[in-house]
């Protein structure tokens, strides 16, 4: 693995990371009506800490192998759709766009995790994580889009 | 040229444009000093439209020749810091941090550009327009940042 491209990565990741420092839940999210499985505050940092690591080390494993180009351009777009949400919904308050983007970086990130697979499956089980994370993300937007017609 | 791969880097562009309709200058923006070289306003959709577009171009251009990781990952650092920047200074109203992304992201395009070149000389030609224009962009940053102290 190259520590350069292995450092460009997380610098991506660090960009995506910062808004969750910029723009956080404070009292709006507090009193939206949440669903049972809604994870606890502290899960998140944590989740997105090893999502960001581990997807920076399955892009710079695959980087440098021969017919990278679909997944290294399917990273590049989940990882400008994720630094996108956090404004999107906890900056913007805007919960419903909130769902679009999220539905879209799922779909993106289910086709990086094919895409990188087919190159080294071991990068492939590394985006797991984000996958399975995003489908509680995405439950969870669509369950306070649901549930708070108002906000 | 592949046209997935130009969709995929024309929807990663997609997200960062979608921060100029989500955090729009408005009033604030409108009552701080800027210098006399500021853009008019419609200059910058204009050559924001222009810029992601070249760029997602060159990065087709690349995306499938041996030896592109490198001009990848920079791209998807650029995209990721692009998407951030607009929510950091229009959305959090951070001048200073904006400063900061906007001088990240514009080594990471310059790199970028050199890395492109390499492999496919058109291609880095076509992100000089990103280059020249991030110069003012950061011109117009750090004087905006000198010039409203209270901001």
């Amino acid at each position: 693995m190259s520590p350069n491209l292995f450092l460009i990565f997380l610098l991506a990741s660090a960009a995506a990371a910062a808004t969750g420092f910029l723009f956080r839940p404070g009292d709006w999210y507090v009193g939206l009506r949440k669903p049972g499985f809604t994870p606890p505050n502290w899960a998140f940092p944590v989740a997105w800490t090893t999502i960001y690591l581990l997807s920076a080390i399955a892009a710079t494993r695959v980087a440098l192998l021969p017919g990278a180009g679909l997944a290294l351009a399917l990273w590049s777009a989940q990882i400008a759709l994720n630094t996108l949400w956090t404004p999107v919904f906890f900056g913007a308050r805007r919960i419903a766009l909130g769902m679009v983007v999220i539905a879209v970086l799922t779909v993106t990130v289910a086709a990086l995790t094919l895409a990188v697979w087919q190159l080294d499956w071991r990068a492939g089980l590394m985006l797991l994580p984000y996958l399975g994370w995003l489908g509680v993300a995405s439950a969870l937007n669509w369950r306070i889009w649901r549930d708070n017609p108002n906000a």
